[in-house]
């Protein structure tokens, strides 16, 4: 075992925290965010794992020796993709004691056997949570809090490119080739976009987390697999008639003493928890008899959202077993907070009401974002949403509002959350 | 540090593996349920840990002693609820060098700061997953997986009693009190509702949260709330119309060099990752620069929901650092399994052929739930959703519609998932 996976979660004192020397293969889109990414939340690895991490080496295509790097690291994080010559370095750094982080999706799917053997025999961790879904903690999920569920069956939307397709297609009406050419331009799919198309990248997902769920060896090759190729937009059109959505999904689930592991288009009831899962999102449904049904949703791609899943292991590893919970600061409280609002207020109908509700919301410098007025008798509603401010603020403006003689009853208000920030 | 926090992943051999005695504090709804679980799951728990649970003492309000508990068991699963006498047993239990998981969310809003500190002094693990949104993982995924992510804001439906309710008075327009009573006779609400309908209850599990998010000490008298009691159906009425959805949430989020802790009612745009939760489900979604926005959803009540998260929390500190992956069986992958699918036909559109197409159906033993038949030109489509049946049998269905002189393409298929299973 390396010094890294024994070191536990206490800082050493002397000379200070012992680094933590990570070797780095690959520096691609992935490989290059990992890098920033680890510099800029090195002061909080140190403070969650008493090991403060340095990048020691990294291994590219023109750069770089892997004899070298391996000698010089503590723990490896391979984001160089492709199983050769991955397969080949995460052997050997497991086999000289070296843990080691990947987000290799292929290499796991192929050779989980036999990488997941020498973990085991060299006593080292293996941890790939960016191999599915980026940060959406599905194996971490699956593999440690549900390790002893009995798991019936996963569900997952795991490619983003054919799920944000598939989302165009339905919103626009549009063919698969022009909205295929759209997520090109916008980068969501690749040049070559087969291997998201075809279902194949989903497939090697699947296999992976089939594996996890059942505690069985599964392998790509054994994983059935259907693209959207040849959805139309017809498909579409009905299914929004029937009330369905289109989506392209993994299902890996227990039936008996056996197990199904496919990949295929498929319509779901608009009240499925994936149903709602919309762009390049993924998301996963985990089922079983003891907890029903847990679903994990977020982004499944993205150079920025792999490599936070990666250095999300790489603490995990530093961290030995499960961190007791410490605070690191102690941060004030705040009680006033800016906030948007709903505002319900019932009004006498006649001229001017507006502009003296309108004048009351101004000299407290609360502005109305939208506002609905309809009469009810002799009295109107006014429902309005306010643009966010303080709530000192939109609280002091109430208060100015109820003491006016036009309103029937005290004005309500809500918060409200509007838009995606 | 007792036995079992330091026992790591490896089975002892020769006399067989040694079993982890565990005291249980409390048998009420989630103690009862979790003795269950326990030992369905025992077999799991040993092959993913190499040592086998053994249920040696539970302390009940009539039965059992703490003292002879505790010293006869190597982890204790405090269940008890409520924070006397909670607080002093767990607390004496770390003392004792035992891990300690527990459900008790008041225990740890109230007491964290004093019962982290012993966790701590005492180099054992207290795990706490089911104190919130019981087997959505959403402990496990900020403290650990997230552990080091600069996470921005913790958004939180982590009330089922509320969330039921809102739900409820959205679909059918009843006011809240007809509504609370309905949730009680269903067991969603309790006789005296207060804890729940007030947002104490959430304020308690987001004072857990911003405490885990931010890494600074936060208890429950901190956090500010606000109850759904003066919700009305008018409420709901314009939220519908305006596209919103009413939810009681919590809202932990960090503003500069400060945070902020507060539960209320909330209006969310339709497409917010939180809008779609409904009934007695719970929700988190965490958001932060690094991983954009993660969401975690699923049942967050209910017996033997909670004891699961209760069971992962044992699992992982059994396992010690992180389980590296390994197979425990060897399924088959099925082939052939039975699916519901769509059809999409073309045909000619005169008398008698919707009638030899249900013959070819019913021959290969595929039979219709829905079918919707629109006319183009001298064209028809029909469009069945069919139930369940092996895939082998409908793909024999197909290929013989494919065979009829009837068609004017192919059949085209898609799978469907058309109900919650």
């Amino acid at each position: 075992m390396s010094e890294v996976a024994a070191a536990g979660t206490v800082a050493d004192v002397g000379d200070g925290p012992k680094p933590v020397r990570i070797g780095l293969l690959g520096r691609g889109n992935v490989g290059a965010a990992f890098a920033e990414l680890l510099d800029a939340r090195a002061e909080a690895v140190l403070a969650a794992t008493g090991r403060k991490p340095e990048l020691v080496g990294v291994l590219t295509r023109s750069e770089g020796d892997f004899a070298e790097i391996l000698e010089g690291s503590d723990l490896i994080v391979e984001l160089m993709g492709g199983t050769d010559p991955a397969r080949e370095y995460v052997a050997a750094a497991m086999r000289a004691g070296r843990p080691v982080v990947t987000a290799n999706k292929q290499l796991l799917a192929q050779h989980g056997d036999e990488l997941f053997g020498i973990a085991r025999e060299s006593g080292v961790q293996l941890r790939f949570e960016a191999a599915v879904a980026a940060v959406i903690p599905v194996v971490r999920t699956i593999q440690e809090g549900f390790a002893t569920a009995d798991i019936e069956r996963v569900y997952g939307i795991v490619n983003g490119t054919t799920n944000f397709i598939l989302s165009e297609m339905a919103a626009s009406g549009a063919g698969y080739d022009d909205v295929l050419a759209r997520a090109q331009e916008l980068g969501y799919a690749e040049a070559d976009p087969t291997d998201d198309v075809s279902g194949a990248d989903a497939a090697a997902k699947m296999a992976i987390l089939a594996r996890l769920a059942f505690h069985t060896p599964v392998t790509l090759s054994e994983v059935s697999y259907e693209g959207i190729e040849s959805i139309t937009p017809d498909d579409l059109a009905f299914a929004k008639e029937l009330g369905l959505s289109l989506k392209l999904l993994g299902v890996a689930e227990r039936r008996g003493e056996a197990i199904s592991v496919r990949v295929f288009p498929c319509f779901l009831y608009s009240a499925h928890p994936l149903a709602p899962i919309e762009g390049a999102f993924n998301a996963v449904m985990i089922q079983g008899p003891a907890f029903n049904e847990v679903t994990l949703s977020g982004p499944g791609a993205g150079g920025l959202q792999t490599a936070s899943a990666v250095l999300g292991d790489v603490v995990s590893i530093l961290a030995g077993e499960a961190p007791v919970h410490e605070t690191r600061t102690d941060l004030p409280i705040l009680a006033d907070v800016p906030s948007s609002f709903y505002l319900h207020l019932e009004v006498a109908d006649r001229p001017g009401v507006l502009a003296t509700i309108a004048t009351v919301l101004g000299d407290n410098q609360v502005s109305v974002k939208s506002v609905v007025q309809r009469g009810i008798g002799d009295d109107a509603r006014l429902v309005m949403v306010l643009h966010e401010c303080l709530e000192s603020r939109f609280a002091r403006a109430v208060e100015a509002l109820n003491e006016l003689g036009e309103l029937r009853g005290p004005a309500r208000s809500i918060h409200v959350i509007e838009e995606r920030s």
